[in-house]
């Protein structure tokens, strides 16, 4: 089994946080989004969507999106438990991993990519020449103050994301959280609770990936 | 149980397909979108993200998101089965699923709710106050020009979009591509395959919802 990974991308993270948490050690292979490697053949020809994370078995089989990454691990390695341990659980988990994909890294990455001078035909994940729009910087500016403010009112209830104990959302919600942080969208003034979350979080070892 | 719904909205269609496949009678309750009703009080209590469809349990519970809706009812009941049968098929149901939602669904969306002018100031699922972008119309259309150039592809390698048997995946890109339809969005000259597949997905009669 081989992750094609990309170190400095927060969804491929998603992926190496989860395989870290179930102890796995899934060797990586490198595949640059800077430099437009998961837009090349060789790599179209391992997932045609050009996304990352993309996970490789024995047989050459290719699962790509983190989602389902996590399902498929979470089957052939189901403990620790991170995606729900009956139907309740796991879609209350689902619901807030997805919560802080689509308005968390989705708004970071808009607010990102749309002001990032080496992806200016790729303003969206996987796809080559989509321009940058100057006024998508705002309205993810806008969407994160959002998902900042969902999420410290989530966090004054519950000590994780899902509830009682850590699971995948907060997995999905750190990296969101951390891309924030370095592309200048980090945890605002005045939210305690996502800076209580954070800090929590970031204790975890396999959150150091 | 109940099915919070918009009968005009392609999102909640994917939960009422997924409901009708499984033989379940769940009440309906409708909450208009163009009318805002997804983002007054009464509904951000019963969902506090204002999106469609959810789904509330008799205890008052509410699951949010049609994947998590579906993850859920397959749960309890199995067949018939439209989420995978091992860990495999499971990948590559959810990933062709998400593939249908990221890129037909956000493609048409992006294209459709930023010209239509009662959602001049809700360009987003959920989100009040975000303004359409006009060359947000044309990214949507480029991007489903893209959506339906891998659809086909795909279509023309195997009889459903996750291989040889009908899943969720196939009910996610028909409600994407009965939405196109419906907004100057069909399948476009060429795409034979999708043609042949959307008569095979809809002559099922749970699509009729």
């Amino acid at each position: 089994m081989k992750l094609y990974d990309c170190q400095m991308a927060p969804n491929p993270r998603r992926a190496r946080i989860f395989i870290a948490e179930k102890g796995l050690g899934i060797p990586n292979v490198e595949v640059s989004i800077i430099d437009g490697a998961n837009l090349k053949p060789e790599y179209l020809a391992i997932n045609p969507w050009g996304t990352l994370p993309a996970l490789q078995l024995e047989d050459g089989t290719v699962i790509a999106e983190a989602p389902c990454i996590f399902r498929y691990l979470e089957t052939l390695h189901p403990e620790p438990n991170l995606l729900g341990r009956d139907a309740i659980e796991t879609a209350r988990i689902g619901a807030w991993e997805r919560f802080a994909e689509m308005n968390g890294m989705g708004a970071i990455g808009e607010f990102f990519r749309n002001q990032f001078e080496p992806l200016a035909d790729r303003a969206l994940p996987g796809y080559a020449g989509v321009k940058t729009l100057p006024a998508l910087v705002e309205r993810g500016r806008q969407r994160a103050a959002w998902f900042y403010q969902q999420l410290e009112g989530r966090l004054a209830e519950v000590e994780y994301l899902a509830g009682d104990r850590y699971s995948a959302a907060d997995i999905t919600a750190l990296c969101a959280v951390d891309f924030g942080k370095a592309v200048g969208l980090g945890i605002p003034e005045g939210c305690a609770q996502v800076a209580r979350w954070h800090g929590l979080v970031s204790a975890r070892p396999a959150t150091q990936v």
